[in-house]
C-alpha cells in the first residue's frame, strides 16, 4: 500500500481524567464497569467532585491509537474537535508533539472540550464517562479530503456514531476512502454503542468496512447473541479482516479463509487498562500498513496493549518502536 | 502536639506538565538539568511546544507534601493561590479529594494557574520551568489564623521566596504560628532559590524555623561552600532537627544532640524523582506530628519518596498508609 500515512484517524478528540476508585464508588455512582456511558456537563462537574484525586491525559479511541502507530514509527493523522480551550490546547500539543498530523480548527465558542471521567478499579478495568462537549461539533467539513485521501487505512471509532454530525463526517470519510480505493477500519468501541447503533454499525459494515475491531462483548452485542464465538462465525465474509480482542486471552483475527490465535504479551501487570483496545488497533494497523502478514500484525497488537496497561494514561510512554525491535517485531 | 491538623502547608499552587525528554533536549533549551527555573508565560509556551507529549497533575511542592500526609492518614490543610480556571479547577478538586483542607479564594481575574514543565530524563531526574502566573496573587490575607493556629505543624516552601507578595504570607504564617506555640518547619526547595534569597533565607531559619528540609546541594548554597558535610555541621544548633536528604544515599537526621543515619528505602525503579523530596518531608512530618522517634520518621521520608519516584507524577498513586503498614512503620 502506498500513503503519505500509515493510518488517518477520525474520532471523539477527549481529554481524559483518571483516577482510582473502588468497586463501592461504581456502585454509589450507579456506573457499569467496564464501560463507557456519556453524560452532560452538570453530571461530568457532579462525579469529578466526588472522584479521587487524578491526573490528566490525552485520550480519545482513536486518538490513542494515532499516538500508538507514532510511537511505532509509523506516519498518521488525526481529524477530531477540540475547544479553544486549556483542555483543547493540551490534546492538540500532545498529539502534535507525537509527530502526528492534526489540523482541525478549534471550536471558536460553545461547549468545553470533552473530557471522559475513569474511575480505575483495583483489577485495573476501568469505567469511563464521557462528556462530549466539543465533539458534538465535529463536522463532515473538517474531514479533509487530502488527509483520507492520501492514507493506507482510514480507522474510524464507532464512539462517533453517538454525535449526530459526527456520523455525517463518518459517511463522508467513507466515501472519499473508498473513493481513492483505500482501506477502511472500524472499531466497534463499546457494547453499549452498538446497542444504541445496531442497525445503522451493521448496515456500515456491511457495505464499507475492511477491517473491524470489536472486543467479545461488542461481538455478541453486534449479533444479539451471548455467545461471542458465534458471533465471530457470523462476522466472517462481511469484511475482510475482523480482529476480535479478548483481555488475557490474546485476539482472534479471522478472515473468511485464515483464522490466526493471538496470544496476549505476557509479563505486564495490569495497573489500568484504559486504551489497551486502541493500541491493540494502532499495533495491528501499523503492521497491516507496513505489509506484515496476520499473526505478527496481532502479535503488535498484543505488544502495544500490554505496553500501555502497565501503567495510568491511554498512551504508550515508551517507544513502541523500541519494545517491536526487542521482541523481534521490527517492521520488514 | 495536639492540634486539628498534622500539618498545615503554605505553597505555591501549581498544575505540573510531565514529559520524557532526553539529554539534548535539556542541552537545546539551556534549561539547568536538576533544577527549578522561573519563566514567563511566552517562553512557557514556547517550551510547551517543543515539549514531548505529557500528563497533567497537581503539584506544587507544599501541595505534594499535603497529600503525602493525607494519604499515611494524616489531616492536613493548604494554602495557596490558584486562578478561576480549568487547571486552578483540577488543583483544587485534587487536593480536596484526598481529604485536605483548602480554601484559598481562586483568583477571579489576572494570571493564569501556574504551571511547571517538567522534563524528565531517562535516569528519572526531573528538570522544572515554572510560570508562576496565579502563585503571585498569594497575599498576607489568604493567611487563615485559624488554620496556621490549629495545626501542629506549620511548612513552608522554600519556594514562596520568589513570588514578592507572598514573602509576606510567609512573614504572616510564621508569626501566627510562633504566636500560637506552633512548630515551624521549612524547605529550602532548590539550590538557585537559595542563592536567590540566601540572606534572606538564613535571617528566617535563624529567627522562626525549627524544623529544616534540604538536599545536599541547598545546604552547600546556603552555607556558600562546596563540602555539604561542611555544611551540614553549620546547621546544627541553628534549628531543632535538620532532615538533609541525599537521594539514594538516604538521608542525614541531626539535632544538636544526636544523629540518625537513615537508608534509602530499597526496591522501587526509578520513572521520575518529581516530588521526591515533597513525599520525604510528608512522611517526615506525618511522624514527627504523631509522636513518632525521629529515626522512624525518616524511614517513613523514605517510604514515601519512595513510592513517587516509582511512577510519572509527584503524588502518591497508592495510599502510603498500607505501605506503611506492609513496612512494620504504621503510627504508635
Amino acid at each position: 500500500m502506498n500513503g503519505l500515512y500509515d493510518v488517518a484517524a477520525i474520532g471523539n478528540a477527549i481529554v481524559d481524567v483518571i483516577a482510582p476508585a473502588g468497586e463501592e464508588f461504581l456502585v454509589a455512582e450507579g456506573l457499569a464497569k467496564g464501560a463507557m456511558t456519556l453524560i452532560d456537563e452538570q453530571r461530568a462537574a457532579d462525579l469529578y467532585d466526588r472522584m479521587a484525586p487524578g491526573i490528566e491525559a490525552s485520550g480519545g479511541s482513536a486518538g490513542n491509537t494515532v499516538a500508538g502507530v507514532a510511537s511505532l514509527g509509523g506516519r498518521s493523522a488525526y481529524i477530531g474537535k477540540v475547544a479553544d480551550d486549556a483542555m483543547g490546547g493540551i490534546f492538540t500539543h500532545d498529539i502534535r508533539a507525537i509527530g502526528a498530523h492534526f489540523t482541525t480548527p478549534p471550536l471558536a465558542s460553545g461547549p468545553a472540550t470533552a473530557r471522559c471521567l475513569i474511575n480505575v478499579t483495583p483489577d485495573g478495568q476501568r469505567t469511563m464517562s464521557t462528556y462530549l462537549g466539543a465533539c458534538v461539533e465535529l463536522t463532515a467539513a473538517d474531514v479533509e479530503p487530502e488527509i483520507i485521501e492520501s492514507a493506507k487505512i482510514v480507522y474510524l471509532e464507532g464512539y462517533l456514531f453517538d454525535p449526530e454530525e459526527a456520523r455525517r463526517a463518518f459517511a463522508k470519510a467513507a466515501g472519499l476512502a473508498r473513493g481513492a480505493g483505500r482501506k477502511i477500519a472500524l472499531s466497534l468501541s463499546d457494547a453499549f454503542v452498538v446497542e444504541r447503533h445496531r442497525h445503522a454499525l451493521l448496515a456500515f459494515i456491511d457495505t464499507q468496512v475492511d477491517i473491524l475491531f470489536a472486543n467479545e462483548s461488542e461481538m455478541a452485542a453486534l449479533f444479539e447473541t451471548a455467545n461471542w464465538a458465534a458471533a465471530a462465525r457470523e462476522i466472517r465474509g462481511r469484511v475482510d479482516i475482523a480482529a476480535i480482542t479478548r483481555s488475557e486471552a490474546g485476539s482472534l483475527v479471522l478472515t473468511p479463509e485464515t483464522e490466526h490465535i493471538i496470544n496476549a504479551a505476557p509479563g505486564a501487570k495490569v495497573v489500568d487498562t484504559t486504551g489497551a483496545g486502541d493500541q491493540y488497533a494502532a499495533g495491528f494497523l501499523y503492521g497491516l500498513a507496513n505489509g506484515r502478514p496476520l499473526d505478527v500484525c496481532g502479535k503488535l497488537g498484543s505488544l502495544a496493549a500490554a505496553e500501555v496497561i502497565g501503567h495510568y494514561g491511554p498512551r504508550p510512554e515508551t517507544s513502541l518502536a523500541e519494545l517491536a525491535r526487542a521482541g523481534g517485531l521490527e517492521a520488514a
